[in-house]
């Protein structure tokens, strides 16, 4: 449930109560006006709230870093409600609080997800494990699937996989890609349902869970000591970008070019202007010539290339807006594809960069 | 009310509808077993599904052009309520629907975005202004703030605002900014507000509503023909990934690098190695280095230049993950800043890309 800032946060914590024994609440311990979460969770709970002065002096140490002088407002995230138990913000000025009342439990956690995330692993999660037991009465498991649609996948997949257990189904759906989620009590049938999966979808299964496939691209390049190098023109250095977030990605990456002009083109990956001239920048020929630049300037083993009409201008009768040519180069060979995205200019640049891992994922699988 | 797809959607359509007049759903209208809205739907407000032979020729249109034999699953996507107005998906399979019944109308449009937003735009937005009166009872502006905390903004502007109207306030903190916005009956006194808190913080206000600041940057650099240049170290080409997001960035930006590795700052920015042996890849002279060495090659007016330790590794002492230099070069001078971002990775990478647009930023606005 999500609801505004203001007093139908109220209304939300009561119906919420009423439905479960566990409330996770995130957001609204802040220190301005509209936050008031804080407030009206303890007076649900008919607790006092009390001046800590030990999480002031951590709030002031916060601001203290970084040279500044609390603001007279920041005090009211020292407010405590009588009895709560405080989970230290390492991240920010407001602490979590839990409040428990007649064997029901109300966790407020900051918003900010760099202050949420980090509260929630290391003493929300332990937190609830002592007060549950760690048992999951539940077992799950997920693929991320790529170049088959949802409606292929269910056909392939669901029939089949209630002879093999209980499972109940998940799908989501994204840009040319499916989640596929089995969710069972029965954990030992999870390992045949994964043998299954992969000997009818193949290649198509790039990562379990939350892997992300620019962390299946560094992996594999790591494991088999291969550096990669990047030649973007439409995907702007999100190839880049994506790589380069993945802890680790130094040993796999060294040199990237966003090559959106022409000029660039030339100058920097060695396109001719001919070439240019003849084909246009977004050309089968480009895209190859741009990842054989990339990879005799970086000396890397692979260099993936990407050219294309990103939109939202319709772009022309021959080249209109979502075409796309990926290239792909390695010592041996260079190979090209062809894509048509037609969508919003983000989604065409992240299905884009998706399409030039991808190459690099099976290629990586191959040698 | 965000609910998993499966039977608990029933209840959540009961209460929304006890609730208002107006519903909108957004999901489940795949073709796949666990999406059930669309027959929920149906069977709460007492319709029958019945096949629309129109909406499957367009699902059928829809495959034909990937070259793809429709699968028999997607058949249930043209199942229609009778009675429905159906909203025609130009960029998927399911369609959308509008049900009414008794003044309580229910929308049901798909989950996926590059779907979703164009049919919200296009087609439930006019049907609502229509049924509604195009009259917006209440007035809203809202101001993007960078370098001022949250309690800081709340001080120097809530009191003196009170004076100007009957506004309420809203603040959302994000990484070193804040959104801050009003809301009232009253449109005139949103001007005088507007006056008020640009005087207030000046140069802080980067953008108003919804507008980015990479959307900032692109269009103060093409207002004053300016040609922006990207040397990213730690950033891995985030900076260039946003600026090339804008549509009509191709005319401020044509020449970016990711120089990952050292080799790379060498040889692609001309950095010495001398002065990376001597202050090492994360320092003042580096950044300018590179900055001056992205400008230089690519004759551009103005070159960003990143280098830092992103972590999640905890770094040196002397340089501690968190730890980032940025470089603006121009044609005149060069000038660079250090910050201090103790955080997630990937946080870390957009709080850096920021700080690199937000030089550029006043930077433009100063020329």
């Amino acid at each position: 449930v999500t609801v505004p800032d203001g007093p139908a946060i109220r209304q939300a914590l009561v119906e919420a109560l009423e439905r479960g024994d566990l409330v996770l609440v995130t957001g609204g311990l802040g220190p301005t006006s509209d936050d008031m979460t804080r407030d009206v969770a303890a007076e649900l709970l008919g607790r006092k709230l009390v001046f800590d002065a030990q999480i002031m002096s951590k709030i002031a140490g916060h601001f203290a870093r970084r040279n500044i002088v609390p603001p007279e407002l920041v005090k009211v995230q020292a407010m405590v409600p009588e009895g709560a138990q405080v989970l230290a913000n390492d991240f920010g000025t407001a602490p979590g609080l839990i409040l428990e009342k007649g064997g029901k439990a109300l966790v407020l956690l900051p918003g900010p997800p760099r202050e949420l995330k980090p509260m929630w692993e290391n003493q929300v999660v332990p937190w609830l494990k002592r007060r549950t037991g760690s048992r999951s009465p539940m077992a799950q498991r997920s693929w991320r699937i790529i170049g088959v649609g949802e409606s292929r996948v269910q056909e392939l997949l669901e029939a089949p996989l209630k002879k093999v257990g209980d499972f109940e189904f998940g799908y989501c759906s994204r840009t040319g890609e499916v989640d596929f989620r089995l969710i069972t009590e029965n954990a030992a049938s999870l390992k045949k349902a994964d043998g299954f999966i992969r000997s009818q979808l193949g290649e198509a299964v790039y990562a379990e869970g939350e892997e992300t496939m620019e962390a299946v691209v560094v992996r594999a390049a790591a494991k088999k000591k291969r550096m990669i190098a990047t030649a973007e023109s439409c995907s702007g250095g999100l190839v880049a970008d994506r790589l380069t977030n993945v802890p680790g990605s130094s040993k796999v990456f060294g040199f990237g070019w966003v090559t959106y002009s022409n000029e660039a083109k030339m100058e920097e990956l060695g396109v001719s202007k001919a070439m240019l001239k003849k084909h246009g920048a977004v050309s089968e020929p480009v895209a190859k010539a741009m990842a054989l630049g990339a990879l005799r300037r970086s000396g890397a083993d692979l260099a993936v290339a990407l050219t294309g009409v990103a939109g939202p201008e319709p772009g022309s009768r021959e080249k209109p807006a979502g075409l796309l040519w990926v290239a792909l180069a390695s010592r041996k060979s260079a190979l090209a594809v062809k894509k048509n995205l037609p969508t919003d200019r983000e989604t065409y640049k992240y299905s884009a960069s998706q399409v030039a891992l991808d190459l690099l994922r099976r290629e990586l699988n191959k040698e």
